[in-house]
């Protein structure tokens, strides 16, 4: 522990040289020096409950909120404090996590009436779990460090399940000094946190996963289905693409073809998993992005609109496999 | 040997019960026994003379043809025997690999004017390890059946240097009785031999890794470039792909983006490697295939438009991996 | 009709240059002034059935022949002739149509054991007016006119209804001076007789014309789609549509919208109409034709999988505008 | 005239009813009356000079402001007023023109802080011409709302040329019953003025329009392509198609292929014309649209990435028509 405090004071001396106030520095030591101080947590959805017990497990004492008083008594009912707003929860917390399903909502609990921004400390660490526009990330790190506090976006990878377990994947953007603060924190609720560069690359890489994926997948789809039709037997097919050049996780580790593995959304209906709906909330990002930045992304945009008709077709809610399912239904005349 | 003879036996008594008639199978018997009879080899290409060269090697002789006059010489300079047509091929060897550029050359050297079914002995083997439509592999398979000799489509994977070095993957179609004595040839030549099940199945295991690898390729070059226009490092976004769900070979093995691995023909200007004008033609046979089986191929589809653009700016010789610098390019005005 | 006697005529100076036999040139004479004599008719489906029909109206007698023995006497009962095969057809008519469902039965009919060419009189017209792979068609030229005999393409535009109102368009390609020849005949069939160039450039008329009509009947469907999304009213916007560079046959003639016209498939549950399984059959053809001649085709070749994928999902027997509905459908959680 | 005010009058009842302040009416009224009061005009490029410029010729006394001052001055010369700021516009003229190249420029112009916000007036009339996301124009219309004032979108089409002529067509959305006040200004500079709905459909016809104009002109090229391809007359297809149902406003009107017509880009080596980065911009608005509407536009989607690899290729400047150059370049090897 001492080592992460020395490291974290020599960080804060290079961020001293950034111009960041006294005043701030000694709230980020007295945070960095009482690590069970009250954690803030923001957003308590299918995803964001388990992960908040997860903090409250591992013995932090949680101080949340969440716009669905549902939520909130569910999660009070377990032992932990329920606050009235964002702005409650930073005044409460130096700490906070946020997990929320949109940008919109993302601004509205950073800079909305009642927002943490109203209350939040000097030198307070907020982290941004939620999957949004890394230029969003960036406006709203912005104006974190306008109030003297310090913004990192996180998301993750890994579904309810893997919340629940706690060994989702985090992916990191900010200050590289601030990383060890919020990995302290995300490893309670995560197997794997890693760095990848200043604000909004967190995003970026989950982003950039998530469209390579939804392509592999969509195109691992297309190729068990015409090698079936052309006579191949799928397990025969899946074994030869994983010992060549079209291998891919989405081949080798979760195949969408039912009866090549087990213990997969295709071996189940296509039920569980990470939803059509999501993949294509990604692959919308993804195509905002890359509008955004002028990049041409020709197989991601038209993996964006394969999604987006499947969800048109009733695939909403089934795992983003069913890709399979959709692309093989036989011509009926 | 023995348990390959027996083995071979038995298929025989298999066979037989389809109406091969006696004849055919005494002569299939002498071919299997004398494994050191003369092979036949036609279309000494780019691939197809260092494959020859391997057969050679293990101590086959070899009686060759090809369409070029210049290729026969080279061939035979290196003290094969070459034949004036593949009829004439067929008359002396009772094997025969063919290695062809496109179907319709396959269908004129089996079945044209001086083509090997002219003067095929009953009971040979003619293995075709062209890439071609496994329609028209189908189609060669019951001409060759109606002379009394047996036909295996068995295209493989790898370049030049793999036919050189003599370890390509055979992927193979056609009668699993026959398949060992088209194993025995195919060893000399590389390192991976599978079956895929009937005629026409090698074909389709190729196209269809061929086309989940070009899908693939185009996916993680448009990744990694929009990861690293929205500011990731390109050795630790592709450090995070390759960890992640969005891993696959053209990440992991045969990264497209220069600096981020060694040894592969980003690395070296994309030269080298396998063609993107080869690639294109794989994807027309994918896209032809798909046509036909009624299958719907969206990203494939996409893929091989997208190949077909860059024969037409210039990257025709360039490695298909060069997708990368075809997109990255930067927008000046 | 001395005047076309006469143009007749000179064209036949001038095909004579082009080492056509004297006694071929002769045949063709006999059958240009004999105008009434007997008309084959082969294929007689829901095209081929109107189509010859209406050249019973016009006075010419028929001898007709089709595969089906049920398509063959419902044209029997009607007061035609029937044959047993092509070649008995060729036998009785030295001018011929036909009409078939795909290239292979076209191939079939030609050329198989008991197809035209084994009788086809010297001098004949045969006028293919299937939509098929213009390589076809040029390899079917080639065979008829080793017999001595004249093939044109003429592939048609226009549904069953308009093959029973006579009102077809026929997209026409072969030696053009055998153009008036065939136009009196097709005249009988359609109002719309247009001269393409040499052999199999009537397919190419046909299938770049319902490529971009694919193509622009979907852009149509998401421009509107995404309009009224937008808060517009269809029918306003279809009106802007079409006052502006938007505008397109698919949206100013045969809109997809139901409710912005009258009288289209959409007014009418998409009933009627060009079938989706028909729009995917041509854009098949113009993705293997694109393919062959390495032409890219990015929108086509999409849109070709977007109507496979329709046809997947019950679209087949729907008019092809009804991918207005394929896209528009909701997302229901 | 007369006409023109009742109506204005009864519009402006019909608004009461919607609960604007009598002060705020009372100032309508009086801009409605003197109708040659200064007009505001801000955002002095290529399009917007020209257009100010013809309300200058049409005798409004035009008070202006550009950010960049060379704008400005070029402006000045020309006998108009310049400004220091959007807002200083704003407290000169009670009506205002906003021509911007981008959603940011934007929102700056209206709500930064020297906006024309911090000093509107009550009643006026803001009318944006730029081409932006209709979200953001509707964010705008609230901002203006709540300072008493009334916001029209009005984007146009047509290009410099257009401009300069005064022949633009403006796509309005907006309170219907400012209709009538915001065409008096735009007939100044447009020969079609058209009322597409509330706030927002403007933008969202002329981003539909847009994106169905690039598909149709993508699919034009392909079409042209392949024919040519083929062996079809470019100048005969041009007529084929333009009889039949692939015909549309890139065929008949604007057609891409050199030597089809005169007096279009194509024939001036795709000079002129509407830029390829400018059709980018605009598909990429409805990308963004799209995708926040969940909406499907698979070709729409295509379009854009094929528009943005072309300005990748250095198409950036040539007219959208070029992508028949993009796609026609041979493969040489």
């Amino acid at each position: 522990m001492a080592a992460v405090l020395m490291l974290r004071g020599s960080a804060r001396l290079l961020y001293k040289h950034r111009k960041v106030h006294a005043a701030s520095i000694a709230m980020v030591c007295s945070r960095a020096m009482a690590s069970k101080t009250p954690v803030g947590f923001i957003g308590l959805g299918n995803m964001g409950n388990p992960m908040a017990k997860n903090l409250v497990k591992h013995g932090y004492p949680v101080v949340a909120y969440d716009v669905f008083p549902e939520a909130c008594k569910e999660f009070q009912d377990s032992g932990a404090q329920v606050m009235d707003s964002p702005a409650d929860v930073a005044e409460r917390a130096d700490r906070i996590i946020t997990m929320l399903p949109s940008s919109p909502n993302a601004v509205e609990v950073y800079t909305g009436a009642n927002g943490i921004l109203k209350k939040v400390k000097k030198g307070s660490l907020l982290i941004d779990s939620s999957t949004i526009d890394p230029a969003v990330s960036k406006e709203l790190a912005k104006a974190v460090e306008k109030m003297g506090a310090v913004f990192m976006d996180a998301p993750v990878s890994g579904g309810v399940g893997a919340a629940r377990a706690g060994n989702l994947t985090f992916m990191v953007g900010g200050v590289e000094q601030e990383f060890d603060a919020a990995r302290e924190l995300l490893t309670c609720m995560g197997s794997n946190v890693i760095y990848c560069g200043e604000v909004g690359t967190g995003q970026a890489a989950k982003i950039c996963n998530n469209m390579l994926l939804a392509i592999s997948m969509i195109g691992t789809a297309e190729a068990m289905n015409l090698g079936i039709r052309l006579g191949l037997d799928p397990k025969l097919l899946a074994k030869i693409l994983n010992m060549s050049s079209g291998r891919c996780w989405s081949s080798d580790t979760y195949n969408p073809v039912p009866g090549v593995m087990e213990g997969v959304p295709s071996a189940n209906n296509y039920q569980g998993g990470f939803g059509t709906t999501l993949m294509a909330k990604d692959l919308g990002l993804a195509q905002i992005t890359a509008t955004n930045t002028k990049t041409p992304v020709p197989l991601g945009s038209l993996a964006h609109q394969i999604y987006r008709m499947m969800c048109a077709k009733g695939y909403a809610l089934k795992d983003f496999s069913a890709v399979f399912q959709f692309l093989r239904e036989e011509e009926n005349l």
